[in-house]
């Protein structure tokens, strides 16, 4: 099988030159944690602290959701791989103001070990800690083992916005708990993603073939199917999504169409028609909708359909106006 | 060689289902211009207004850019063709506010020939146009025959505040043409994108092989290379964009790092750090970085480096706030 070419340096170095480019392109915002493979925002204020992360090679996802409105730093692993402890310590040390830190990342088990690790010895030293991890991949039938993915895009949204205005800790993390909860997404994935170092393919799939419930790092989906048009495709995903939390008539959601990496806005614009067909036959309101690549699985073809469930305080933190390379929200 | 695979319906009606998806995604900013391929704002100020447009499938380029601070309008053509004079009178009828129409589209045989029949038949209607074409791609020696390619987002972002804010169509034309001369774009394509309808790709490259100057449809380039590391690369290309027009020590220039469609912001962030570095090298300024796809070829690889040379009316267009699918200026 042919090797996926990358345009980069030393695969050694890929995340530090990351953050580097990072860095350059925030024009002041952003610096890097010192001595570690983290980046924080050049000025916070006296709130709660909000810290994002986890493997890179998925940008914009975490690293390049920091900023105001967003989080305060940003922490990350090697590709596809958990940070380790002391970087996270290190960047819940440089972005405490007083006030606790909230950690907002992936549920899987090594960022899971790693970043209770830290938030432990964050706590001997008397920074106060507490997580909302992100579980929306409702691909996973328990709900307590549920990935990460697509959804953690609203979630780092209204965290970003909850941590800024939040008079607690308790208080924020209420927040960014309600928005866990009402957040679900399902994908599918259409061709493998590369692993950046060696070029070579995550998994092997069929000329004909796509998968959905594909992982963010191409893990095991839910069924492997021919491929088929889009409004069926959609329908099938749309009903899995209904089966599992049933939306009601009256409910409003945001909605999210995320590109894995080598799908089109083209394709996911003639996607966005038929959710819309789907939602509006269900009584479902759609108030906001973001289409393009928010979290990404390198050059892996597919996307997520994500959907939030909005009170309207849920709903308020989304609209708050947020600034970082990864979106602007006006 | 394999088929691309892509979610889409119906490829005869690719088209009608991208301005389905883009006006409900819009949440009531834009509506379809009647019996044509067009999509336009639903209210749109007594202004000098603003059509942009080319063939499909480089989505967000141009349909995404529509809305308040980008085009009033944007005609579609089929992927990759020219949208017909039809299309282009019919969206310049609609958006036209009593202060003339401005059009803004890339320097290609088949778009040059359809807008300015459409000019002349509006013109014949009391309609006043005048037109800046994008010509930035510098792989064409000849300046006069320079295609239309990632530049276009700075000259549909200046535009779109020019014309919001222009007291004649005679003032926005001379704000655009000065953008349209102050940016310069090189390309390089890493592999290549496809025809949606047939899945086809429109290209063959070796699988150690990238082409310097590709165009955005996967015409020939300047030179076929062997792949080489992201740094000896941005080299390659910021020289011969340097030789092209030279940058002065004291300028300064917003900068797009335009992902085709499956370059990862991964590898663009690492672009970044070596293009400033460079940049800094030889005293010249960047005032602002965009990162991501907003012009793409389907799901080529490679990246767009755009410069835009900065006076402070430029940076005061640019800088204004704008709202569309394809960005969010804050």
């Amino acid at each position: 099988m042919a090797k996926v070419k990358k345009i980069i340096n030393d695969p050694e170095r890929l995340v530090e030159e990351i953050i580097e480019g990072l860095v350059l392109a925030s024009h002041g915002a952003l610096v890097p944690v010192p001595g570690v493979n983290a980046v924080m925002r050049r000025e916070i204020p006296e709130k709660v602290a909000l810290l994002i992360g986890g493997g890179s090679g998925h940008e914009p996802m975490y690293t390049a959701y920091v900023g105001d409105g967003y989080a305060d730093a940003s922490v990350c692993g090697h590709i596809f791989a958990a940070p380790t402890p002391d970087i996270i310590l290190e960047a819940t040390r440089a972005i405490h103001r007083g006030r606790g830190v909230l950690y907002v990342y992936g549920n899987y088990a090594g960022d899971n070990m790693n970043f209770d690790l830290a938030a432990e010895m964050a706590a001997d030293e008397g920074i106060p800690v507490q997580t909302v991890r992100v579980m929306d991949d409702i691909a996973i039938a328990d709900p307590a083992e549920r990935r990460g993915i697509g959804g953690a895009f609203f979630q780092v949204k209204i965290a970003g916005s909850a941590c800024r205005e939040a008079t607690s800790l308790e208080e924020a993390h209420r927040i960014v708990t309600k928005a866990q909860q009402a957040v679900r997404t399902l994908g599918v994935a259409v061709s493998a993603g590369s692993l950046p170092e060696t070029g070579e393919l995550t998994f092997e799939i069929g000329d004909d073939e796509i998968e959905i419930g594909m992982g963010a790092h191409g893990e095991r989906g839910i069924e492997r199917r021919k491929l088929m048009p889009a409004d069926p495709l959609v329908e099938e995903m749309m009903r899995r999504l209904q089966e599992d939390r049933p939306l009601q008539r009256g409910d409003r959601v945001a909605l999210l169409l995320n590109d894995l990496g080598a799908t089109t806005m083209m394709e996911l614009l003639i996607v966005n028609r038929k959710v819309r067909q789907i939602l509006d036959e269900m009584g479902v309101g759609v108030h906001s909708t973001n289409i393009g690549p928010y979290l990404t699985c390198q050059e892996m073809a597919g996307f997520y359909i994500s959907l939030l469930r909005l009170d309207d305080e849920l709903q308020r933190h989304l609209d708050s106006p947020a600034r970082s390379l990864g979106y602007n929200q006006v």
